[in-house]
């Protein structure tokens, strides 16, 4: 920004990562949100059309178009996101997104929605009971971001925790775990760190089957080892992480393992199965600009199979 | 928007935009606002200061970048100028900026300023009373948009009485001034319902000595006859349209006629010679892209000089 | 392209920009077509998608995406396109594109499809007659180009007059009417050349109801009047042409000119009234880059009430 | 430049825009001069070539690249150059320049080559006094820009002359001419003192055959007025200003006048048909952005033949 | 593609990026093939003739532009090649290109031209044969990709091998030995496969004396291990691998090697130095965008002496 | 260069480097020059003006904008600098750039400035000279580059054995030592050959405080180990090397190291802390395009305090 006149547009959003690379999987993925009926809330819908998003749940809104500005890192300098969310038209009417579950057979919700405002909150809440309530699998991603909750971060376990007993799968790890149980995991290992939250979290939720999460090692901004762990009640499954170099971008790629498991589960793959499609499918993210996902699920299987790496002709 | 995936970033503001063409006029231009401690708050600074302008008026403040999105238009479709500037920094705290008037010899303020919210209303008059009280020059420019008070209307009278009260030179025609006075301007030509309404302006306004706006007859979005008009107590000065076409962007261009008036009456010129200046600067700027017109006094002169329009070699 | 290593990719085609404008316009839109399932093809589909276009008639089928090249003109160059669309995958399979008419209250082909190969012209020809036989409205754009008919000119008129035979709505003025007929219209005036030629179509072609088309007067590339006509069995409408100076692109001018007519004539509009929204749609479309109109109806109609030309805000 | 931080990077020379346009008309075009061997000399070098220039002509010397930088104008603001080409490879030693007349059938050099320094105004004579002694047809064109003569202005004339002695065809008008002459045309139509000063030209240098210029009345940077005119001993040819509107680039029209001129004599035209390519193609180089024109010769002539405007398909 | 609106451009193909090479390595270099006279067509000739390349033998022909797109890959997702390469001028005549041995030292052929149709396969042959016929060298690059030869597969190791049998040396592995004489080579390491595969190759061939090629391992798309090979009948020569980072573009590095390698040949070194100059210009060609290699034989020799990588100044 | 028609444009300077970094660290900074008062000269004074460098050192002078041209390298190719700097309004008077110390408690200076021609490098002296006298510190940064001295090589040792002798710290190697003091350190390993030189260097030049410079070792043009080293008389700090991966620019680090090192003993702190301040900016510098260091002292130390490299949100 400080060196450039020029801004690249990207549209983004947790949820909507997730659907744009579901649809891009093969699903009927729908968005529901509250967008400004004015150039830029009708480039966003456009850009979700394009990647084969339903946003028949889209309503237009008062209100401004929420915004962020990402300065890409490099080197050792991390990305940096300065968030714009205030006042958009989906914080200050939540309620009139057009959540319709008809016959959805999978519900995901992130936490940077109910981060937003109280109202926010309530409509993500609502809209996960009403899943649950017609039997629909419910998904929530933790996303924890401490800068979003800053103004009213007490509040933040509370909100989450009635996202978390709503939930068959988490994503998140034992930071998202510990901040909703109030408890500290301070094992010396990572791993150990995860398996006694993940525990934790089955014991505290009945209705949690799943918790999955990526793990992240980074020696640089563009190379970095990215593996990821699946908790059920009975076991786990840990995939060795994976060595990316040449990173071109880190952004969307927790949201594109989410699209991968719930693709996993919704064809009725096994579990390692399952894990191993959401891997694949956010390494391969790390090699896409913006936030989206856009490559089928053949590429994923394709990248899983390690057809090498030379050019394909 | 809809078409391109990049935002060509400008820097701009009325009172900005009059800075940085007295800047580059040979003054010493100072503004004063708050913007926010971040990457974009630091990229719109680095941007005044590179046009010289002095930023020692800006403070940092809590609450976000301002913004506006441009839609550029063509042939019969007029651009578009979607606003974004709800919660900036400067609206949350106006009276944080910095307007210290010490030895200045010109003040001046846009109508912009007080549209934004009460406290930038109280502000911007405050500011005016303070440079009056010290027989500083003041100019106000109506730049009467509509949107801008769509939500308190009704005070934009009241409060725009208030810094005509302080003006020296207004920046405006019949629609500011009807406005202003409660009053509509019927009369069937352009000429005589400017010619009324400075009138009217004169009388109601004893500080008052200089009223001055540009006419604009738009063939197309690219072609347009563009003039200028000056009245004083005693007499008025009209200044022959000159036919613009090819132009590269319109906005921006009133603040820099402002700055050009502002310029000749600082070095002393006659009212007729000042206001050709204005207009000159203001013709010119229809030539650049972006809000900031970047030419010297000296380039103005040259093609008030009207030394052709092939290229200099 | 002899001067730039870069070339900007817009998607496009005659019946799609229609549908996309249609789609802008608030009306339910479907194109059918076959598209191969590569990197080219699912952009083309995407960009469909993006601007709300029903893409479910598109099918995937071997062969290649067909392209065209545009180097744009400018002052006395006129813009040239370089067709490069044998071997497509519609030119393989043209019958494999998915004309599903359902509950279509509209039906549009344009003469660019049947000029592709015998194949394309039975698909145009057999889907006209479909919908006819539905008593779905028919509209057929002549669209004569030369150089698509080049090597099998001789069979043009047999495969348009089958065409012109199914259609409600032409348009195309007395180049195609003539090629059609076999005849001349000679006449020294353009305007009587085309009543001439609208009252010979009406005679043989007895379900024709309504003939449109545009009138263009180019003093330059980027300068032109622009109008429009429509004739019907019972009387004329004749729009006064609008002077368009600094023309931005005017390819797909006429496309948008079909939609806005369509737009008029679904929404229960007069003749007349079909016809200014259509010609001020394409007027509009001067002022676009690309082949796609992407303006609202709403701005369309702000702009037939003349708003003026200063920017919006 | 103020307010970008890219460069768009031509390659350019009023002898090289001269070959580079003879090139595209189908001749064998070489050039002599001198470069640096390094990454800009190459550069320059590979563009020649690219555009079917022999460079064997061109010889590798110690210096830097020539440079100039262009600000486009736009409206009423002419475009300005900056030259920046003291020292270059050329400048230190323009007698390396590799002019070998060999079977030539035409030798041409500008008047922007001498106003370089001594050496380069040397090499400028003795190479058009060996094109006359191989009874090489000579043009020269006068290309005076006060600018680049600004250190040595009184040399000016005499340098001149003595290319004006060796020259068959002049490209100028009577500010060249007068210059030469030390004598003043001050008639009152244009017409007239171009008409003048020829004839005084004729009488002055007994191997002169035809003078040629270009007219051109500027109503805007973007709308000018092109025009073209050729004296002979015994006659004269008259062209009626072609109205040109949104203007690309004015830069290398004189050059490619020139190209034209000399393309028609080269090719056995008629003096009056010579002019008119020559003006028709200097007409297009206006569509044309960058110093090269790039089109061919069945390009021109389609234009003369005035096709329309519409797109071509 | 999906992502951006932007395609750059580039020339290439297997024959023209060898002979760009080597018109960079200052050797007289020609290419032979058949374009379309049409603004692509156009396009790339002025970029052969740009980096120096004979375009003599290239001739007009009807047809398209033989097109490919290229998905730059990053990370662990490889680059992706479309080829549009059907009904290209050249596919349609390959005959047509005018391969004019004159008085050349040497003749090189992909197997990418072969694949293309019968025709090209027996004008390939042809001019190889003519090449041995009047003891020019030839060389032969295997260039297996089966995506090419997708259509007619089973001819594949009939053409090539009478490819192979008029070359003197042969680039190629393994795999496009084992493709001509139906043997698989299926020894544990690369190493011995390709010895063996060498060692067959010339047993069957009897006039081929060397055998060529490049080794690479893949970290990343980014980070790989490049080396290289060359078999004589009587000996071998092995160079460790260079360890790469960092990578630009890995496309034309095969070709850049085989233009080292022949250059060498040409320039009477010993094998072992031609392979080490080959295998330095294409370590280099990955620090390069686009097909072509632009550096020349003195930066080549810089490379190999390792004289650092910091900034030279 | 030889690949695209676009060069971006930076402004840069060793000393204005030293100078932008100063001010983005907080500090009041003050570059003296001579630039033209043209467009290039005008657009870098913009530029140091952006980033809040007081230029009221900078004199309007005759002659050129000194330029360079940078060749970005890749892989293994290094990056090349080509200089242009003969006759810039600095080299034409560098007396008449405005030293004024004033109350500064700083001076810096390059050894590229010597280097241009005898009268800058007496300029350098008298200011560095002036310093002294006046009791300011004193820092000078050998950057001795071989090529700037090409032409006046054995001056060199003289010219900065001057400004070694103002120095109370030198940015500088073994090289830099060496040169001045006609001396080589032979000693096996780097570290010794460091220390040996500033033994010496401390011996020969009394005034001299601190030796600091940065130690490099480059895998690659993306991947290099970066570390620092100072000495003082007494003692010496060596910083272990950061592995640095994915480089965007490793321009200009060397001044940012300089920069850092300078606020670090400005703002009183040990010498091993500045120097840990000044190798942590240089290393983010390596994230950075262009020469400038455009970040803050807080994210200097944020970055020491290495807070991570994922995607701050």
């Amino acid at each position: 920004m400080l060196q450039t006149p020029r801004l690249d547009v990207t549209v983004a959003g947790a949820e909507a990562n997730v659907a744009v690379a579901l649809a891009h999987f093969g699903h009927d993925a729908r968005v529901a949100s509250v967008l400004p009926d004015n150039v830029l809330g009708r480039a966003a819908l456009g850009e979700l059309r394009r990647h084969g998003v339903d946003v028949r749940g889209v309503a237009w809104g008062d209100g401004r178009m929420g915004l962020y500005f990402l300065s890409q890192g490099a080197v050792r300098r991390p990305s940096e996101i300065l968030y714009d969310r205030a006042d958009s038209a989906f914080a200050l009417a939540p309620d009139r997104a057009k959540v319709e579950l008809g016959d959805a057979d999978w519900f995901h919700v992130s936490g940077v929605t109910p981060a937003l405002n109280r109202g926010a909150a309530d409509a993500a809440i609502a809209a996960a009971r009403a899943a649950r309530a017609r039997r629909v699998p419910v998904s929530f991603d933790g996303n924890y971001r401490s800068k979003l909750w800053e103004t009213w971060r007490d509040e933040a376990p509370g909100i989450l925790r009635q996202l978390f007993e709503q939930a068959d799968i988490i994503f998140g790890d034992e930071r998202d775990i510990g901040l909703v149980l109030g408890q500290r995991f301070e094992q010396t290992s990572a791993e150990e760190r995860r398996a006694r939250a993940a525990a934790a979290a089955f014991q505290a939720f009945p209705t949690l089957t799943r918790i999955a999460s990526t793990t992240r090692v980074a020696h640089s901004v563009e190379a970095q080892d990215y593996g990821a762990v699946m908790f059920t009640r009975s076991t786990s499954h840990q995939l060795a992480a994976v060595p990316l170099s040449g990173i071109v971008d880190r952004v969307g790629t927790g949201d594109t393992f989410a699209a991968g498991v719930i693709h996993g589960l919704l064809t009725g793959e096994e579990d390692e199965a399952a894990l191993k499609f959401g891997l694949a499918a956010a390494c391969l993210k790390h090699s896409l600009p913006g936030d989206f996902f856009t490559l089928s699920a053949d590429d994923v299987r394709a990248a899983m199979e390690d057809e090498g790496l030379d050019v394909k002709r």
